[in-house]
Parts: C-alpha cells; sequence; structure tokens
C-alpha cells in the first residue's frame, strides 16, 4: 500500500507540473500511459478531474499533401492566438514507410523552444488498436495538462489513420492540387471523416479546379450521419507561407461553436469513450484467454484446430465458456 | 432444426462443388464467411476436414512494385506446374487508396477462363481486425475447395496488411530498384515478415545494386524467430515477361521443403490458429459486451466517463467483471 500510495503522489505531482507548463512532466505522464505502466490507471483516475476542456483537432491527408508543414503552420496561428499547442504525430507505421517521421519532425522545430507548444510522436507496430487506444491515452494526458487546441496529425496511410482520426472532436482532411482522380475515388471515405478540407498548395496549376470540385462534392454529399447543418467548408491554403491559416483558423472555431450548439461536441465524447472503455475492456479479456489453465488453453484448442478436431468457432466458443468460470 | 438441417445440405453440396472445381461454389462459400452469415459456423465445421493441404503464399510490398503483375505471372508459373491456385487480393481500403483495386483486378484478366484458377477481392472499411479474420476464413474455403497453392496479395500499405500477411505459410516481399533509402528505412520490418524477397522490375537502373543490399541484409541479419537455417533469398524479376518465374517458383518449393523439414509448417499453423481463435472468442465478446442491461451498460458507462464521475480503466473493469455474471 506504501508504494501504491507514494506512486499516486507522483502522479499528483507530475499533473501539477504538466498544468504549469513543465514539458518534462507532461512527456513523463504519456510515456507512463504509452508502454501500459502499472501506475497507468492510476494516471487516467488523476487525470479525470482535469480533462473534457481541449479542442482536439485532427489532421489528415494522403502522403505528399504537407501535412507536416501545415501543422507548423497552423501550430504558429494557434499561437498567435493565445491558444498553447499539443501536438501528436501519429505513424501506424507499415515496414514499408518508416522513413518518414524524423524528416517530418525536424521541421517542426521551429516550435521546439516554445514552452506553450508539446510536440509528440508516436509510433507502433504491434497488435491492432494498441496505436490508437495509446494515442487516445496521450490525448487525456495534454488535455488534462491543459492544452487548448490538440492537433493529432496522423503520417501514415490507411485503416489506422481512421481510428486515430476517430479521437478529434474536428477533422481536417487534407488535400493538394493534381490529386483530381484520387478525390474521385477516395470521396465516399473523404467526405465522411472530413469535417473541414483543406486544399494545401493552392498556388499550384488545378487548385481552383480542386477546390470547385470538392464544394461539388460537399454540396451534393451533405453528411447525414453528423447533422445536416454543417456544411463542410473547402479552405485554400499555402502552408509554406501561412497564406490561408486565418480561415482555416476561422474555420475550426465555427467547427467548435457548431459542435456545442447542436450537442453533437458531446454526442462525439461519447462515442469516443465508449469505443475506448470497450477496447481497455477487450484488451483486458485477452489477457485472461492468455491465461487460462495455466497459459494452456489457447494453445490446446488451437492445436485442435491445426488437427482438424475442431473448427475454430467452436474452439472460440470454448474460450468465451471457460472465461466466465 | 429443420432449416439448420437443410443449410447443412446445402453447406455440404456447396463444398463438394467446390470441390469439383465449380466457381460459384466457391463464391458463394467466401461470401458465407464474409459477411458472417448465420450459416458461418456450420460452414466453418463442415470445411474443417478438407483443409491443411494448401499452400498459402503471402505476397507483400510497397505501391508501384508491380504487386498484380507479379501475382498474375507467378499464377502463370503456378498453372505451367499442373496447379490448381486460388488468389485473394486483400485492399485494407484507407479512405485516400481506393482508386487502385479495379484497374489491377482488370489486369489479372487473363486468368479470368481458367476454372483452375480462383480470383477474389475483398475489401473492407469496417472495424479493425475484420479483415483479416474475413481473409483468414476465405483462405480455409480455399484450401478446403482444393486449391493447391492460395495466394494472397495485399494491395494497401499498412498494418492491415502486416496482419494479411501473419496468414501465410510463405512470405514474399516484392521490391523494385530506386527504392533504396526506402529498403533501408524499412528493413527492420521487412526482415521480420519476408521468407522471399523478389526484386521485381530487375531489368532498371540499379537493380543489382538493389539486390546486392538486400543479400547483404539477409546475411546480416539472419532471423532467428523462425529458425537461423532457412537463409532468405533474393530473386530478381521482371514480371512483365515472366523473366525469373522459374527462380520465385523453385524458392516457394524450397522453402515449403524448409517448412516441413523443420516442423515450422506446424508451429506457423498453430500460430495463425491461436490468433483466429482468439480473434473470433473477442469478436464474440465484444458483442456480448454490447449486450449488457439490455445494451445500456456500455452507453452508461461511456456517459460517466465523459462526465468525469468513471475513468475509462474503471469503466472497463466494470464491463469485464458484468460479462462474468
Amino acid at each position: 500500500m506504501k508504494a501504491a500510495g507514494e506512486t499516486a503522489a507522483n502522479v499528483d505531482d507530475l499533473i501539477a507540473s504538466a498544468r504549469q507548463g513543465a514539458p518534462r512532466a507532461v512527456a513523463r505522464l504519456i510515456s507512463l500511459v504509452e508502454h501500459a505502466h502499472p501506475a497507468l490507471e492510476e494516471v487516467a483516475a488523476a487525470l479525470l478531474p482535469h480533462t473534457g476542456r481541449a479542442h482536439v483537432v485532427g489532421l489528415t491527408g494522403p502522403p505528399g499533401v504537407g501535412k507536416s508543414t501545415s501543422t507548423s503552420t497552423l501550430v504558429s496561428a494557434l499561437r498567435a492566438d493565445g491558444n498553447r499547442v499539443g501536438v501528436l504525430a501519429v505513424d501506424p507505421s507499415s515496414p514499408f514507410s518508416g522513413g518518414a517521421l524524423l524528416g517530418d519532425r525536424i521541421r517542426m522545430s521551429e516550435h521546439a523552444t516554445d514552452p506553450a507548444v508539446f510536440i509528440r510522436s508516436m509510433a507502433t507496430r504491434g497488435q491492432l488498436g494498441g496505436l490508437a487506444s495509446a494515442a487516445s491515452q496521450a490525448v487525456r494526458v495534454l488535455d488534462a495538462a491543459g492544452f487548448d487546441v490538440i492537433l493529432v496529425e496522423t503520417v501514415g496511410v490507411g485503416q489506422s489513420e481512421v481510428d486515430v482520426v476517430r479521437l478529434a472532436d474536428t477533422t481536417v482532411v487534407l488535400l493538394a492540387p493534381g490529386m483530381g482522380d484520387g478525390i474521385q475515388a477516395a470521396k465516399a471515405g473523404v467526405l465522411e471523416i472530413a469535417d473541414i478540407f483543406v486544399v494545401n498548395k493552392a498556388d499550384r496549376d488545378g487548385a481552383e479546379a480542386t477546390v470547385r470540385d470538392l464544394r461539388q462534392l460537399v454540396a451534393m454529399n451533405r453528411r447525414e450521419v453528423s447533422g445536416p447543418s454543417w456544411r463542410q467548408p473547402v479552405v485554400p491554403t499555402v502552408a509554406v507561407d501561412g497564406k490561408g491559416s486565418a480561415e482555416l483558423l476561422a474555420a475550426l472555431r465555427d467547427h467548435l461553436g457548431w459542435l456545442r450548439e447542436h450537442g453533437e461536441l458531446d454526442r462525439r465524447r461519447l462515442a469516443r469513450a465508449r469505443a475506448e472503455v470497450e477496447a481497455i475492456a477487450l484488451d483486458r479479456l485477452r489477457v485472461r484467454i492468455g491465461e487460462l489453465h495455466g497459459g494452456d488453453r489457447l494453445d490446446e484448442l488451437a492445436r485442435r484446430v491445426v488437427g482438424r478436431q475442431l473448427d475454430p468457432y467452436a474452439a472460440a466458443e470454448r474460450l468465451v465458456t471457460d472465461l466466465r468460470r
């Protein structure tokens, strides 16, 4: 009990320091949740009263669209507006996309010395769901640490990216000119997840056409899912020289206002909490499955499946039954 | 009971037809497992005695490497060698990669009229784990239908791809010249999953260097995990004109022989069955969680998390406790 008490005191100290702006305390707390430290549950409980204040913004888009530059420019704009900003750069790293992260992080270095900006990269090559779960805990830490806006930028491309985006209150999808066919092909998926579109590199050929196409798409495909009254804006930007930042900031503010006005913020956060609680519960059940019969039950059933004595569904049903004992 | 009996008879008929080479029966069975049809468990039980014979080969690699052409060329080589071949093209579709699939499939059309070749595309944008699970059931169907070799080609890039690859007895990683930096960056991940390397487009500049680099990498990083006695071969190919097919076929045969000789085939299939049974069990537990308290329990707990009365770990523990009641 004493050790636990000391840990609790440490956790409270860490949270207090994090809220006073100490980047080391923030980093330490994220490490605790990221590596599923034994103190994880204590940390989660201690963070709880301080959460629910930040505007969580997801940024995503295909490779080459200028996501990191856009994130960096957006950080500058948010800072100029008086916000403390947390950035979580998430890379659902496939074995083929390991290279980009470091270079991208270096571009963010202009904010490295600003104590009101906290930047963290997260990458994993582990089991499914692990990254989204770790990212959601990291968002909770940044929220409790008092950051006004938390940007969650995904570097990779794939299902994991979409899962990470589900953490956000507002999702910004970045596109660039000259990806016309891609937009057509992707329109269903992109329309599903975007609250705001950014057409970056808007000084390039074809930018106007891309903006126009997207606006048409938005007009045709009003999202029924999250309320018909929000019409996704399409914001042209040139992130490298900051053009369009003010408009993007205004769009973010508008969307947050809309979320609040329509009860949509609560609805989204409820859905997020639901997914989070379910994922944690399933993770615990996975651990318990692994412990059945002194750790042998799953292997024994798998051997019978390979030996064609039991089909995998019947084997799974036995696991479920065993768990209830 | 009568309805169930009729279904069972249908399932047996379908499997018999599939084993006689009727593509419609194969397609119907895959649809049953893909959409988690109520008869799914019956299908799985009926397939069981016929499984375990096929050589399951995974093909993966970054976009632009010529995966579809390589698959198509490999199908031709396997056919010329007297094999029935099943192809499963899996696209863990992100909202940004929706475009490639159709075109890729069209390239496979030279095999469309060959009754000893069965091609199926699978794509999903759903919950995590869903695609790998559906793909593993489809492999089971193709195996039971008597295909000698089953090629599982992944179109996307990401974690899902790696999970799909885990279905295979033998994993082929395709690379191409001029991706040198990519290879360096990706080497850890690629070495982990590859049993055979193919350097496609081997008539291009830099092919020899790529082959040499890979061979060095292989020499330095012998995989301890799956037995130190297998040294991953590096096979140069030009898939568009069939060059290197014979060598790739020989490498596949060598690897299958090695798997059998070292008890590694059983070990891999055991690991696969283990993952499959666990995934099915967790899926069922997820369904049960959703049904707790007439479907309200998870929502109620999520509301308390959003209201800051309960942290997500404490909420998850309550779900786990409720499940055991």
